[in-house]
């Protein structure tokens, strides 16, 4: 099968890498408007060839879009607007912006809603690698809005890819991604201005970090450019999540405050049920 | 050399297991209030004897005190009332408590304030284990305070443990430690009970959880039993560092908000020094 992959980033790069290596892709066409990923993607062995998008689209049987979020709403029209019987699919983290965005297009049943849930804190092509995606899990959106054929092909390459399938709808998607991980990501980049404003000792942070801070803090090396529109399209949830979250953050503020260590007790046991799930 | 350990939860149990198996400590002698956890520790081959706190110092070379920070508080200046030439040490993670407290006892300088920066989510006598503290920071505070014959045995307790000795006084530490732990910490457990309360299905949070939330809530499953009393301990600076972490995450909040998405990239990027850094 010839595919095409648009943006040729950590997420694109690594699925180019295990769909060639694993059988599944014959011939991979790369398209990027950095120029210097492009070229990269394509010496490091990435990809094939490089083309433009057109001639990428017109000469490949699946296109899967792995731009970031903000460039993925506004390519995808455009690409549905190309095709021909080709089919269309895309890794991005936000759903329901694309779903409203195509709902009424002509070839929106040749689109498949996807999102593998894999990443590291690095990016770029030199950042793609195989095994990526092993066992992690991939969001199918709104299915029954594709048609059959193009599900069942793209849900092939991702059996390609080892991950394991869930399916809930555009809305369903993008509450439950502010509340599992877009306010993490919050989370761990307030940490980390918090601490770079108030240490200014560089070294006691990297002395001290194994206190906890390390951990928690790791999604903070992750990358504005994926993030920023991230928070942007699905800024809805994110500042619901963000709510809540502020509000428990006071009232472990409120119970230090006025040394009560019991109902500080009680908000940690109550956290320690994560346990349990994780 | 003889030692005690009072307190034989995961801190004290890994000390005894890595200071036996590596020839610091002929015998060890250990204490805890809880009898299940002194019973398991004996059972489990932690310590070689069980005995009240009077006799296990009385037999004693050294003494560990690696209880939870509040009983670390109350059993200090009793413990310098029970010894003659002992050296005591203790683990606990706040220090300025504890300074306070003993700053004019007759027996201060047989006294090594440590804080050994190792741990797990697990706790008790069973969460104990070989190679813990292997490689990690363990801080020494107010040495001047201390004999230097005792800072000479504490510090060789540590090398045994292959600890990097970091020195400061316990009014930093306290500081410090807000920043780059207490914090973090915090920050989990409100993490925690932010999904937990609006996740009602657990499976959708065990499915997604490779989205950024499963690291940056490890820290959740964190005890109460210590992190309570170390909030209690040290809540002026804590207080101080919520504020600021608040602060962070309100302006997170009015960027979305207000959709400046050039203001959010900036925090974002400002965020990623710490990749510099850890």
């Amino acid at each position: 099968m010839k595919i095409s992959v648009i943006g040729l980033g950590l997420i694109g790069g690594s699925m180019a890498i295990d769909l060639r290596k694993r059988g599944f892709a014959a011939h991979i066409i790369g398209v990027d408007s950095n120029k210097l990923h492009a070229h990269t993607a394509l010496n490091i062995g990435l990809v094939d060839e490089i083309d433009t998008m057109d001639n990428a689209i017109d000469n490949s049987d699946l296109v899967i879009l792995a731009t970031p979020p903000n460039e993925t709403v506004r390519l995808i029209s455009k690409i549905l607007d190309m095709i021909k019987n080709q089919i269309v699919t895309d890794t991005c983290s936000i759903k329901g912006n694309i779903a409203e965005r195509i709902k009424y297009h002509s070839n929106r049943s040749n689109y498949v809603a996807a999102h593998p849930m894999a990443g590291t804190e690095n990016s770029g092509p030199w950042a793609a690698k195989s095994g990526l995606y092993d066992g992690k899990a991939v969001i199918y959106c709104d299915v029954e809005n594709s048609k059959p054929e193009a599900v069942t092909q793209v849900r092939k390459m991702y059996d390609y890819l080892n991950m394991r399938p869930l399916y809930m709808n555009s809305y369903n998607h993008d509450v439950h991604l502010a509340y599992v991980s877009h306010i993490s990501h919050i989370s761990a980049f307030a940490l980390a201005l918090t601490v770079l404003d108030q240490e200014k000792n560089e070294k006691n942070i990297f002395d001290l970090a194994s206190g906890g801070f390390d951990s928690t803090v790791r999604l903070a090396k992750s990358s504005a450019e994926m993030w920023a529109p991230i928070f942007e399209q699905n800024s809805e949830n994110v500042l619901t999540v963000l709510d809540t979250y502020i509000d428990k953050l006071n009232s472990f503020k409120e119970a230090i405050n006025t040394h009560k260590t019991d109902q500080i007790s009680e908000m940690i046991v109550k956290a320690n049920r994560i346990k349990k799930i994780l």
